[in-house]
């Protein structure tokens, strides 16, 4: 296993299932901590059974599991609770995303972790966290995104309700619940005292919501999905090239300015709907279709070298293969593999936090199979 | 200034502008770090520009800005660079989010701030990290979400592009940021020596991708729009109830049984297009239109209480107003206030980490005017 990196010496005791939790110890695994996945007899953490398969390996836990131990623990059963309560003894950090409630009717609430472990830092990430109205309330992703404002400001207008493509809700937060934890132990190493670190998804995506809430909180508009233009920045959009897309983001009037250069209408500069970046905003439409009009005779690719090179922030709409196959992406090392002992060689998203002092490999350990670690796990010392 | 929390005693100076450097920092200021915002001459970060305005001052500035204090200094003027080469050597972290290069024709790459500082943790955030074919191209973050892939993966099927309604690209190299800043200071509590944290945009966007990323990688389809369901749980998907929309996210057998009981469609059970996760999957459409039908005859609301008591997780689509209203949200302290000294009392967006043993007040200190600090930051002592 590779271990090397800032959070090496950690021991982090990991009850999570499916993806906000094993996210949020994947971030930590991957700076060097070792994690503990204690799972449940029979079938384990449940996303090992979702697919896509490869050999009959799940490829989405393989992914989101790779570096971790893996050791089948019953918490009801005696025997097994006395190895478990030995492990949080011996540990730095425990991590669960049950349904709040779970863990004080096994008899592991945070008093009674706390005393078997007085340095323990105990991060709960919940659906709707540990306090409120909802907190007994089931959540998945798409539950938190469709009531945390995220999916009435995502699509076009008029039409079905979009949700984000990826499970934002659940790993924004695994991030927060990352930050919570670190700084905890930060806070632990000094005063010798752990605590607890209550991150629930619906939260988190109050605190993505950026301007769309200080929108709203200041100027009482309640914000629209605007398809793919910015709320408040234009041409901040997406712009049909004879069928192909291309973005362009021009964020002032220096790159507005570029821009009609680049696309040979300076005439748009002289324009009076178009002078601010406020008035480009209140005549988003005209200004969308005089520049899709002046991009008609090049092809997307074309014009992307172009903008480009004139300094103006543009890009193709990649879809997966692109990105996986992009030269940056390959550059920064973001594809990286492991060897499974079962799927044989995987490939997967590698870890975008590149620090100079460690090496960012470009195959990590793979996710383990069930209980594959128990040895090495009993064997576990108190640093 | 509120700096009652875990990184309380830490000090960061931060030379970050707009949205993904201020969002690290912010993530940290609520966790009790001491920000220092060292501002150019003049206008200062660009975010102080941004509307809404709420008495001229920036909604969209105040709430990422919040509790951090400010000094002006111009990097380029003998005195000022004093000035900041005595704050670098007095701090633990320097985060900036300029485009890569602009730090060492300063003067002040690694190389030079590590002289400055051996225990400095570095951080630089840009949107396209500080190595690789792309690392001088300019970047918002509406060019990451579309070169990054999760433009391709959001929207309905055959309509325009959709950006995800959040600077999501922003946001998650912010977190990222926040998390390996923090592990970079654990390493260096224990070795005395600082590091530099490599962050970008486009590689954070991969790595959020999650079962796109698997999908493409394990079986070579290229995962498409999807409008609001997800491409491997069913249902899991907006339902429209007579022209309102509710969520339903029943992820397992058990769930979609007690959901057809709840909606009295028991023999959707008995259809074999229907009798697993897979099947059902394979046969979203003529599932969805049954469940539509059946909840037709009640109103969204109500259909809303009856699925929740029967376990099945759901939920309404919130728009922001009914987001910033919701019993939970409030509950959660999840609108703040504080009160600024020029625009009054101001609404935002809570910190989402919960922490057993420092408070999360309701009230943060303002967003500091510009320069508004710099008596008190010139008396910046060594910790």
């Amino acid at each position: 296993m590779n271990r090397v990196g800032p959070l090496d010496g950690l021991t982090v005791i990991d009850l999570t299932r499916v993806l906000a939790g094993p996210y949020a110890t994947m971030v930590m695994a991957d700076l060097g901590a070792r994690v503990i996945k204690v799972e449940m007899p029979g079938s384990g953490d449940d996303a090992r059974h979702f697919g896509p398969f490869v050999n009959g390996k799940s490829a989405y836990f393989a992914s989101l599991n790779r570096g971790k131990q893996s050791i089948i623990l019953d918490l009801k059963l005696k025997d097994d609770r006395v190895v478990f309560e030995d492990l949080v003894r011996k540990s730095d950090v425990l991590v669960e995303n049950f349904r709040p409630g779970t863990m004080v009717k096994l008899g592991y609430g945070w008093d009674d972790l706390r005393e078997l472990n007085p340095t323990l830092v105990y991060s709960a990430i919940s659906g709707f966290g540990q306090t409120g109205p909802y907190r007994n309330l089931p959540a998945y992703d798409m539950v938190v995104q469709a009531m945390g404002g995220i999916m009435s400001v995502t699509g076009h207008p008029d039409t079905d309700p979009v949700r984000v493509g990826t499970s934002i809700g659940d790993i924004t937060a695994g991030l927060f619940g990352v930050c919570g934890i670190l700084a905890a132990i930060m806070n632990r190493n000094r005063t010798g005292k752990g605590m607890m670190v209550d991150v629930g998804m619906l939260d988190c995506q109050v605190a993505i919501l950026e301007n769309a809430v200080s929108r709203y909180l200041s100027e009482a508009e309640v914000p629209k999905p605007l398809g793919s233009r910015h709320p408040s920045i234009t041409p901040f959009d997406a712009f049909n090239v004879n069928g192909e897309y291309l973005v362009i983001a021009a964020g002032n009037d220096g790159l507005f300015e570029r821009l009609c250069q680049a696309i040979g209408r300076e005439d748009l500069l002289a324009d009076p709907r178009f002078e601010s970046n406020d008035a480009r905003t209140q005549n988003s439409s005209p200004l969308k279709r005089e520049i899709e009009k002046a991009l008609s005779n090049r092809t997307a690719h074309e014009w992307l070298d172009i903008i480009k090179k004139a300094g103006v922030p543009c890009g193709p709409i990649n879809n997966i293969q692109q990105v996986v196959e992009d030269e940056q992406i390959i550059a920064r090392n973001m594809i990286i593999s492991t060897q499974d002992p079962v799927a044989g060689p995987m490939k997967m998203a590698g870890n975008p936090i590149k620090l100079s002092d460690f090496p960012d490999p470009p195959t990590r350990a793979a996710a383990p199979e069930l209980d594959a670690d128990r040895e090495d796990v009993l064997k576990l010392k108190k640093v």
